[in-house]
């Protein structure tokens, strides 16, 4: 053994290790693991050759190095929109001659260049776009938008050699879409056209229409005057700097919707409802899109830029969506949100406080970290911003009893032990009280003939999925004719609106029999806020056929046929019925709850039954179970009995979670017959309200004042409260914090805000803390000019 | 202002960010970037509120806090299939009575437990897992095995109730199949049969059979025994634990493949040849694949659990292969291997020179840290090994010309100037020699019928590929069809094999012209090694309809209908050919080079050309030009021309990359007609050998010797030389560095090894260093017992 050199214990605290200096000659490194890759060292080379270990691959310390992109392509790839290159000024077409360069003077002169984006220009109106608040012209594809452009003498068209040049990315080429020089013609084009539209002494305006299938985001713009000896340019200047956007208006771009009312809700409205609560008692929130808001365009193109999307797909509202989807949470790629489903906020903002995008996509792009918390209501509204910014229609949707975490089969299993009681330490599948995605239209060139229109995107990490942060887009039409096999995650989104509940009966020696199977629980509604008016609209029928019809058998046949699991047992159905009441219910209410059992037979029937109420999260995980109790009934043949039970307040009270919800279930046998009898019931609470009143004038650029008020419904504390208020083109989002609301007392905010433009929109308010989320109220009101 | 609170001092450099301490009482953080984001800072309330940033969300320093699962999920998703959990000896059926636990002996009594894994034992021979070398039992599901069983006295079937139990994972169920019972019954069952197949006084044997679509691991096995009050189990040991793999041989198995010759190949041969070079002059190299090497099999299972692959997925080869194909790659989960194809290996092992998958799996398994350096084949091959390993059957293929990195379409651009010479600079695509990737055979029940089979997936990075780093399974089939929009990436695949080449004229204006469509470069050939021998087999025909054929054409056009992207143009044909020759060269050879001009036409061509000879990565990217001649050649009406030039050694030996590729590429423009004419061709030049010989008895246990032999063929010296060896079955890899080889002298390097077991085999070395790479030998040989 040679003795340890000193440049080596400096390096590496394991003497057992020192003796092996010439790996740290080789490598410069020192592995940490050492001890059990390198295992021998073989002998001495009689020919003076150093010694390695036999079988040990070098590795590395910490990370493995960065390794550059030389060998493996040409050039690193473009995806870089805001960080974009700039072309040169001059581009002389030969190497200089013995004279050097010849002069570029004397030919045509470009002197200013007015990009018309003026609030009531047609670049704005036409466009759909003069809503953003941006100092830069936005258009849409595939439609024509005018560029004014003043020369130091008349333009004369068969001499003058000019082009209007678009550069996006780090890496610009003709060939990838990413440099397009526009030349004015005399006859319109249908990909990049351009042609004078006015002529006007040394003043010419010209028409140009960005191809429909062109990339989105931010381009440069240059004029370039064409020489015999090579190419002039405008320098580059921000103020023409110009962002192009999908055009759902445009019949040959991707996203085009055909119906304007459609069109104005999916892309156009700022102001969102998105539902929640149980899908017989649904509740309501407001949400601020804000896609028109200063930032939010940079913000999404920012998003796009850090997922290292390249430049020529973002044309593409397939690999768009598909991508955002995955960037919106903070899995895997440092994307917008952390989901939290926990309870405990502390180093971030409780989901259930947030009233709008704005916030989240601005500190995003301005921190460029992850923003804490999101659950799926926040990562569906925010994918909403960022894609009807962009300009792909698009709506969130709410699922009732949404099955989640099953890897896509269609089973949720619930395990009963051998007394029908929910055995809950085995029970790890939960179905969802609800569960929000958005639904995106384009057309889908990548599937058969049919399957355009309406597609699923989902932003929520789903756990089990196969490591799969990202979902979608999955043809609505392909998930209600079980075409699961097209891609994007079809199956997935198949099952959370098809999956049956299964009851397990778990006997003692550990294996398992199936009881009864609920065919009808999940996927109950799927609503959205209907297109231009404050009520809903229920989707299911989008997504499947009615419930026993025959389509709906051969659809969830043909999803099995795609490797869908299901429980096939044919069971005999139990005669009797467990009937649970519909309820509306307030925090801190004692209530009545009954359970009617209905004997369908001729014969009496006898149940032990169990009677469980727990608080559940909406994620349908239970957590503390506040009642329990094990009657048996008896009813006589074709009779109904009810049980009744008092629920007080004080029992459940101090349990609660989040969104305040209660689970009953009710499982049960026949004692005549052995049959399993089951019922489930979610009752979301209803939390007290906040009053938002407005007084003033109601005119644009007017002081007006919102006076939130609330009450503390509870003899308890309420501490740590924060409550935010927002209104889409009335009032930024505001917040304030109160340290202590003591039980009975109340509090009123009043904040001044100033109307920016005219039209109906809402203001709203939510009150959150940790002893009581997701409290909110509104107010609508129309500002006129 | 307030003054600035010590305590926030301390955690803050910024002063001027320190008037706002409520924000850090809160949070317990500081922002670093909160002066962007905290743009105001609301009022105080006059209700005594502290003072909160009014659009200011909280954001996190550094990573967000990790989240638990609470409220999300149930329990954390069981992803760890060796770190498994396990069950308790004694499981009562009751709460204790009066008088505590009942007892629990008296009952029938486990004395041993008979795992039955001797070499020559049905459970290795039967299920083809004798060659494993594996202290534990290791079967494949779908199949019987046998365990024997000793108790205390004679098995009473009537009386006593036994179950043997498996179980994997750390959350063991039922209904996810992670906990199976198997009792004894008297008929074979299909799912999970147990029967007695032998009794013997105290001792049974037991026939266990697992489901052919069982989860594939490491199982636990405990022998149970049911008592009125409880069950007793046998104590863990971890000689009892099994493997279950994957199985070929079973009609019931997804994995089920009909062809013993194939299997032996697929599955079983551990000896590898993976082609490279040029299609016209194919190269062979050696790999040994190791899959029964100790400790493989386990590598390969900490892969899936170092990927959190949810336990309940791993019984599915879609599931499995899709998983890998991403864990392969260190991209975005930290999975096998570092990709560098930059030529600068000083931190790891180079590409070229390792000769098998053992070293860098067990170094992944040892020291859970990604392993330095990969290559396509690379991949490709440590993908073989886990696939062979859990059973899965799977080879390497080659495509010469494969189209890379262009995003699914159809489109390899190549822009030359004006005067018809190629544009370097603007010239991004490229075309890989060849690309090495895996097939795997397996059922696809989530495509339509008829796409099982032959499936690729493919573990290299794609760079541009929206962001995946993992690649299939892609149905063969699916791919030569057209039906490119099934799952898992096939439009990727079918894009590899599929592309034009597209000649772009670049005009001064920057815009581009198409002026030629080359439609046959790409995809030329498949190359795998034939089962049963050492010869290839050309897969080409798999992928592909005949070129030209109507099948041919009607699939690329339903590609186009899926989003493929392909050049429309219909261009004239210039009636001038270019053909260049077919040469095997070595390295350091000088060597003629002649470019034929034919003219078909029945008039005199004038062909301006331009030949360049430029050194090439094996992915097309290129290097040093160490040729250019611009001759202009003119060929009279239905002649040729041959153009000769000497390529001598000097200019391109000090400039050749990695795998001494060079590559010709000829363009021209016809002055008669101003059509362009073009020729491309890869010469990949032979590196010296190594020969590889070996002396003794060829008796398994009987030392023998390897000698290698290798002279440094040139002037220079060679330093820092690595060599290595390996031979499946009879030498584990084994390696030597030698600081320097001068130019001319030779090294003799003998080694002694001992066949472990009988059979044909190959021992190989290989020569590797920074100016000479891949240089290879071997030696063919059998073992008799």
């Amino acid at each position: 053994m040679s003795p340890v050199p000193d440049f080596c214990l400096s390096f590496c605290a394991s003497t057992v290790f020192c003796n092996q200096y010439a790996w740290y000659n080789r490598y410069r490194q020192v592995l940490p693991g050492c001890l059990t890759v390198l295992q021998t060292i073989i002998k001495m080379s009689d020919q003076g050759a150093t010694p390695i270990p036999s079988t040990a691959p070098p590795p590395t310390i910490g990370r493995p190095p960065k390794v550059d992109n030389r060998g493996r392509t040409s050039g690193p790839i473009d995806s870089s929109n805001l960080e974009a290159k700039d072309i040169p000024e001059i581009e002389y077409f030969a190497a200089p001659g013995p004279r050097g360069y010849p002069p570029m003077t004397g030919f045509l002169d470009i002197w200013d260049v007015d990009m018309m984006k003026g609030q009531n220009e047609s670049n704005k109106i036409d466009h759909h776009t003069n809503l953003y608040h941006s100092d830069n012209l936005i258009v849409r594809r595939g439609q024509e938008f005018q560029v004014k452009i003043t020369f130091n003498r008349p333009y004369k068209p068969n001499e003058d050699k000019i082009a209007v040049e678009f550069v996006i990315g780090s890496n610009p080429q003709y060939s990838k879409g990413t440099y397009i020089p526009v030349f004015p013609t005399k006859a319109r084009q249908s990909y990049w056209g351009g042609h004078i539209t006015q002529t006007n002494d040394n003043v010419i305006t010209m028409g140009i229409t960005p191809a429909a299938s062109c990339i989105v985001g931010k381009y440069h713009l240059y004029i370039a005057v064409q020489t015999p000896f090579g190419i002039r340019r405008t320098k580059r200047e921000n103020s023409r700097d110009l962002y192009i956007l999908f055009n759902p208006w445009a019949a040959d771009d991707a996203v085009f919707l055909y119906d304007e009312e459609e069109r104005q809700e999916c892309v156009m409205n700022e102001m969102g409802i998105i539902y929640h609560g149980a899908y017989d008692d649904i509740s309501e929130r407001n949400w601020n899109y804000g896609q028109f808001n200063y930032g939010v365009l940079d913000a999404c193109l920012y998003i796009m830029d850090r997922s290292e999307m390249p430049i020529t797909n973002r044309g593409d509202p397939i690999k768009v969506t598909r991508k955002a989807s995955a960037m919106m949470n903070s899995h895997d790629d440092e994307g917008v949100l952390v989901g939290n489903w926990s309870g405990d906020y502390t180093y971030g903002v409780a989901p259930t406080s947030w009233t709008g995008s704005t916030d989240i996509l601005l500190s995003y792009a301005s921190s460029k970290m992850p923003v804490s918390y999101a659950q799926c209501w926040v990562y569906a509204a925010v994918f909403n911003t960022f894609l009807r910014c962009l300009g792909i229609p698009s709506r969130v949707v709410t699922n009732y009893y949404s099955a989640h975490d099953n890897d896509g089969n269609l089973k949720i299993d619930i395990i009963l032990n051998d007394n029908g009681r929910v055995d809950r330490s085995r029970t790890k599948d939960s179905i969802w009280n609800y569960h929000c995605w958005n639904e995106c239209y384009m057309s889908r060139p990548d599937l058969p003939p049919g399957f355009g229109g309406w597609q699923v995107v989902d932003a929520t990490p789903q756990e089990t999925s196969d490591g799969m942060y990202r979902c979608g887009p999955a043809s609505v039409l392909a998930i209600k004719h079980g075409e699961i096999c097209f891609p994007f995650d079809a199956a997935f989104v198949f099952a959370e609106v098809n999956s049956d509940v299964v009851f397990y009966s778990r006997k003692n020696d550990g294996t398992m029999e199936t009881v009864k199977v609920n065919q009808t629980h999940v996927g109950r509604m799927v609503l959205t806020k209907a297109a231009g008016s404050e009520g809903r609209r229920d989707l299911i029928d989008q997504y499947k056929f009615p419930e026993g019809s025959p389509e709906e058998r051969t659809v969830l046949e043909k999803a099995e046929e795609f490797g869908c699991k299901r429980e096939k047992s044919t069971l005999p159905v139990a005669d009797v019925d467990v009937v649970l009441p519909t309820l509306e219910i307030s925090v801190g209410d004692d209530f009545e709850f009954s359970v009617e059992f209905v004997n369908s037979s001729d014969q009496k029937r006898t149940v032990d039954a169990y009677i469980s109420g727990s608080v559940v999260y909406y994620t349908g995980v239970s957590g503390k179970e506040f009642l329990l109790k094990t009657p048996t009934v008896t009813i006589q043949a074709q009779k109904s009995v009810k049980e009744l039970m008092t629920v007080e307040s004080r029992n459940y009270i101090d349990h609660l979670v989040e969104q305040a919800n209660l689970h009953f279930i009710v499982t049960g046998k026949i004692r005549e017959t052995g049959r399993i009898v089951t019922a489930m019931k979610v009752i979301a609470l209803h939390n007290p309200k906040l009053t938002v009143e407005l007084t003033g004038s109601g005119k644009v650029n007017e002081e007006m004042m919102a006076t939130v008020q609330f009450t503390n419904p509870f003899s308890i504390n309420l501490e740590s409260v924060y409550l935010r208020m927002e209104g889409p083109g009335v009032m930024e989002p505001k917040s304030r914090y109160y340290s202590l609301i003591p039980g009975g007392s109340s509090l009123t905010w009043t904040e001044p805000f100033t109307p920016q433009r005219a039209g109906k929109t809402r203001l709203f308010a939510t009150l959150d803390c940790s002893g009581l989320r997701q409290v909110c109220g509104q107010a609508s009101i129309t500002i006129n000019l």
